[in-house]
């Protein structure tokens, strides 16, 4: 990178009066190893907050002609690690906010990347629509980070994960050239392969994605949500592969183990919560007759539902609390086949009771397919660089013996980068990089260094 | 290329008894075009048949260090032109036939490029699962071709097109490298994008995809097969669009227009034709209160399905007649968002109508999404080269007017390279070819020439 002065000095004459200190980008994250040791907070020289495609496209010709690298940085809501800066500039893309257009004839949006889900959300609800991705951050994930971490919400059986109601992307190329990935508005086209995909979950590496078209569902007119209780969690699992196996799984699921359970609810055993949603009541009355068969315990009615999704946005008031005590809370999503689900769930508690420093590990499936479930762990544990990475690689090991993913949908970041090769032909990453992104300026270092 | 006698020495010494004369690979072929003007079966110097990867990696070294162009070929199905060689080598791979795996618990196959779909989904069906893909095709295209070309079949709406079942790709890439696109057999990974993804629908360009792990469904328990008629198409249409949008779409709807309905059934009007295939009775149920709601002139039995459905098997018996009669015969695909869809059907009816030599036009809806649907076009016309690209042309022309994509599931091919660039960013896929062929030896001309 060029010296620091000179390129402060012009990229305030690109952007006049858009160019900030990058303190808030290197003060707060949501990133737990951020909490134990501030230096992975990160650093830039600078910030500037684009406002339109055009200032996306200025600001990436400037870098890719000066060497300068660009940390792109939507609503920082990353427990990996993913929106810290390394150097160079923090490009905010908060500012580019505009939901371009809402059709609800044909139930699509094009909207900007800095859009935040929540508000986006609100919008579609008034026209009668919706996305139906409802991750936990939701209040302060944008879009464009959303893509960019191939992020999912707690209704994916129901409405796909990000990818499946991404249709197009807006992107950023170096040396500096905007791209949609396809032209039209179209249900499928087998002209090339999608190159939509190329992105989702590229974390900026690859480019900078400015604005997506979403495929969007009609708002459901019939909703049935429940609970059951099982007496054990492993119990619990054989249930909801058979729920998510019915020919019209339920839009949300989510087991509690016996700790999540006894801590939110105060019952005994593993709490299941569920919701079916439809546009017609005889479909709704099928899902019911079928899931009384499968759950012949019966329902414990939906109060607990209300009470275990309200505990959602409650999390960031948790983690604060657990904090102000000393103690460090993170969280890992890990996916697998139905077979391997249970014993991946012991074994990873296993794994982590023999670790000195972590206090408790408790555990959600989160997310169902046809073909496997995802393990949501939380684990409470002394503030420890060292402890951090122990956790982080004990789980990864059972990961690897059950042939799970150590990212089921918090996307790669800094902590599990250590793990992509392991996972996945970095090679081909590489050569994906060299190709989109031949000067590395876009998120240096992110996804494969 | 080095001298061909020298080429074709080696070829023999490094896979002896299995380079062939490439005469089969240039003397049939199910793309119209060639049928008019042979020059465009291609040419090539030699046939290689690999038995194993490790046959396809040899090759592909052999083609990187000595820029030799390789054509990969499956079943030789594709009526664009994507199998006709273009000079070099061709690579049969249908003798990388092995079902590697079935595994009926998990509902996952491991299965190679050469295995013909119809006899994997015979294997299948007697495991109880099935891929739900069902081209025309199937009693000839192989796994790897479809995937290739991004192929689709008439049970999209329930199953999905092949990359939905596609859940990882084994890829041979230059200068000679395997990679499985991911190491774990999990239901989803946010670790890094889907690399499978790359590859559906490259035609070849990017590297051999030499297996693929499938994600499989069970053998329906409850069908629901019915029709019923329309007095016209477009009214037909609106009815189509109320089952796709239904909690749970028909596995399995066309819609006929008039001409075709005539054709083939001797009715008046538009028939449409159907299928549930269900897990339970519940679900099958709900959705037969659904569609009697939609459908409300009633239904006309499963008779007309069955009739319907066995016309595609004798598809090519329909061409061969008419090739004999001194005709040619295309089929066209184009899919657009629902409110273009009626309109589009007129337009492309009106444009060739006015085309010296073009006989008829006749088309149904063969694929339907809740964002829109494929109108799938026939067309017979005189044996023309000009004007086969006039009524291309014509086609194209309204499908840009209308925002529709030129390929729905038939690939890129050669005919539709003239249209690619006006619908995707073929600068990107520039890139992603020199990233991954570097030297342009896989299939050159291909996707981006």
């Amino acid at each position: 990178m060029a010296e620091e002065n000179e390129i402060l000095k012009e990229l305030e004459a690109l952007f006049p009066g858009r160019v900030v200190t990058p303190v808030r980008y290197v003060q707060e994250s949501w990133w737990p190893l951020a909490w134990i040791n501030r230096s992975y907070l990160g650093s830039a020289v600078a910030a500037v907050v684009p406002e339109s495609v055009e200032d996306v496209v200025r600001l990436v010709r400037f870098a890719y002609e000066r060497g300068v690298p660009l940390n792109i940085v939507g609503g920082g809501s990353s427990v990996t690690g993913a929106s810290a800066p390394r150097g160079g500039v923090v490009v905010d893309l908060k500012r580019l906010n505009k939901i371009r257009e809402v059709d609800s004839r044909q139930r699509y949006a094009v909207v900007e990347s800095g859009v935040v889900l929540q508000e986006l959300e609100q919008v579609l609800n008034q026209e009668g629509l919706t996305l139906g991705q409802f991750p936990q951050s939701m209040d302060i994930a944008t879009l464009g980070g959303f893509i960019s971490t191939m992020g999912s919400g707690h209704s994916s059986s129901g409405y796909g994960n990000v990818e499946d109601v991404v249709s197009r992307l807006e992107v950023v190329v170096p040396p500096g050239e905007v791209y949609w990935t396809s032209f039209r508005r179209v249900p499928r086209s087998s002209l090339g392969p999608d190159l939509s995909k190329i992105f989702v979950g590229a974390e900026g590496a690859f480019g900078v994605i400015t604005a997506a078209e979403l495929k969007l569902y009609d708002l459901p007119k019939f909703i049935w949500e429940d609970s059951a209780l099982f007496s054990t969690f492993e119990e619990g699992v054989e249930a909801v592969e058979k729920l998510a196996s019915l020919d019209l799984p339920p839009k949300m699921v989510r087991l509690y183990d016996e700790l999540e359970t006894a801590y939110y609810t105060g019952l005994e055993g593993a709490v299941l919560i569920f919701r079916f949603a439809t546009q017609s009541k005889a479909f709704l009355e099928a899902a019911r007759s079928e899931v009384s068969d499968i759950l012949r315990q019966g329902f414990r009615g939906p109060e607990l539902v209300h009470k275990l999704l309200q505990e959602r946005p409650n999390y960031r008031e948790h983690i604060t609390r657990i904090l102000h005590r000393g103690l460090i809370v993170d969280t890992v999503e890990i996916a697998a086949s139905w077979d391997k689900v249970a014993d991946l769930y012991r074994a990873v508690k296993e794994a982590l009771r023999g670790v000195e420093g972590v206090y408790f590990v408790t555990a959600h499936l989160s997310h169902i397919y046809r073909h496997g479930a995802c393990l949501y762990f939380t684990i409470l544990f002394m503030p420890s660089e060292s402890l951090y990475f122990k956790i982080w690689d004990a789980v990864y090991s059972e990961a690897e013996r059950f042939g799970a993913t150590i990212s089921h949908h918090h996307g790669t970041g800094v902590v599990k980068q250590r793990y992509l090769e392991l996972e996945k032909p970095a090679e081909l990453y590489r050569r994906l990089k060299a190709a989109l992104d031949p000067k590395g300026i876009l998120n240096p270092g992110r996804l494969v260094p």
